[in-house]
């Protein structure tokens, strides 16, 4: 019998390295699957590996199709697609949450420390400056309590940072003091001296730190956004930093990227741009995700990580 | 009964804070102590809470002596000061190795995650890189185990790096690699993509980062030195910086501090000069350190925190 015909639609560049990680990653599953990055047989596709970069939009050719495996957390891009009709499940990639949760940690460390007073300082001279609170008296909040910010939070309870959390739906996470709900959104800003983004973009999610949340923040406050561009608007967030409100925001994603070169971020000394580079998908780790999602779907089991149309995510 | 003399022979800026902090702790542990910061009757002063920058430096006077607790976790510069008969203490401070684990931990991410680039990429253009290898992947290596380096090891440990460690004698750390011994120090230095520096200053650790065992160090690895400024040879980590063995050198302590204008470390690109703010005693928790000290002298309790005045430390 014939296995499932698996399209890799994902970046060109990386296909040899998920050809060889999916490969193993289904041989290890017992799955014999055919794995190809195109074909003339769109009928006869079982499973897409899908990343917007590929330029695949139209899924109608694809009449067989069992599901649409994305290789990216955030789906934004796809789950609205009208010509996608079978499920669809986002990428929980434990290499990925282990990054972004590094990233995270590593900027809110650097905040926390006010580390860019020494880094900019190339040629002295020296400044005295009073140590820092320790981290039990610096709290910090996560907007986005799913598999990335549950796992970012984590990291900060074990280094001793009081956490509070705000998700759409009330959560219970050890040692996180969890919120939903306006007024769970209002207590959680209002305490958060560093703020981190980690919310999909929805509805109901975009612009959710505009100027009316952002007056919600203790004064001076820092916002570190590795989730998604569109939670944030711009210009709100520009002029808190030009009053004060905010004395930095850290960011990692946008609504046009690359970011231009003339956007104002880029010219704000209050605003440090990272190009991207907190949710990165890991391929090994990764295929590994996939490759469950091939065996349960050739199983008959329920697919892993679908994302709810309805919700968005 | 008149309860001990206590002279604060600390930083003259710090004596209302600790004042306060040490009056609160001793209370809390039933002490009636008589605590000043200056004294007519040096004979009649039971303890001396100690730290170099009061200037005080002959001990003679104070015939009645019972102790000197150090504000400071280092006592090189009291240790040898031949007029000092009596036991001293080491400051050993809750706070400070928080404190201390806290910079570890923030300047080892900052340097796994290459935050540099982006911090001082301020104006554009948007450069794509690489994801960093997650922390599973990046060894770390920590001279120095004692209370500050086993603090800091363990908050590193936490986050999934895999570290070794060296001390000068054989320790057994829960999920550290630890070494002694002239064998031990280069294998932990050949491993080490990060190394940290927290050794006490002794006869036997000055100069212990020197040209030959910076060699062994992995090409293009990474130092942080919050410890002891003469833990480092000055030119031959500055050449080794030069020629690549380093990619960069992070440094809070020094030979002289403040580190003067002219010295190189400012004018190199790749040194980041910290303003002596790892460790930092914290009066709070401090208090309760020398309290304690105080308690158990009174009740004929050893003390805590002995300083072997042969080994140095």
């Amino acid at each position: 019998m014939a296995g499932p015909l698996v399209l890799y639609a994902g970046d060109a560049a990386e296909w040899p390295v998920y050809r060889a990680a999916l490969n193993d990653a289904l041989e290890a599953r017992g799955v014999r699957a055919r794995l190809v990055n195109r074909t003339e047989a769109p009928e006869k596709v079982d499973y897409i590996v899908y990343a917007p970069s590929s330029g695949l939009s139209d899924f109608t050719p694809f009449t067989g199709l069992k599901a649409v495996l994305s290789l990216w957390a955030g789906v934004e891009k796809i789950q609205n697609n009208p010509t996608l009709q079978v499920p669809l499940a986002r990428m929980v990639d434990p290499g990925m949450s282990a990054g972004m949760a590094e990233y995270v940690l590593g900027h809110v460390m650097r905040h926390h420390l006010g580390m860019d007073a020494d880094i900019l300082n190339r040629t002295g001279p020296w400044r005295n400056r009073p140590a820092p609170p320790l981290a039990k008296d610096r709290p910090v909040g996560i907007l986005g309590l799913g598999a990335l910010g549950s796992a970012a939070a984590e990291r900060l309870v074990a280094q001793g940072f009081p956490i509070s959390g705000w998700a759409r739906t009330q959560k219970d996470l050890p040692g996180i003091a969890c919120h939903s709900g306006a007024d769970g959104l209002q207590d959680v800003l209002s305490r958060a001296q560093i703020l981190v983004l980690l919310l999909p973009l929805t509805g109901e999610t975009e612009n959710i730190l505009n100027a009316e949340t952002l007056a919600m923040l203790p004064r001076g406050a820092v916002v570190i956004n590795p989730g998604r561009g569109p939670l944030i608007d711009d210009e709100a967030l520009l002029d808190a930093l030009d009053s004060g409100q905010l004395s930095h925001a850290t960011l990692d994603v946008f609504r046009t990227e690359p970011l231009p070169d003339d956007h104002p971020f880029w010219a704000h000394p209050r605003v440090t741009v990272t190009p991207h580079i907190a949710p990165e998908t890991r391929p090994q780790t990764a295929a590994e995700t996939i490759a469950e999602n091939i065996r349960r779907g050739e199983a008959g089991e329920p697919f892993l990580h679908l994302v709810d149309r309805q919700r968005g995510y």
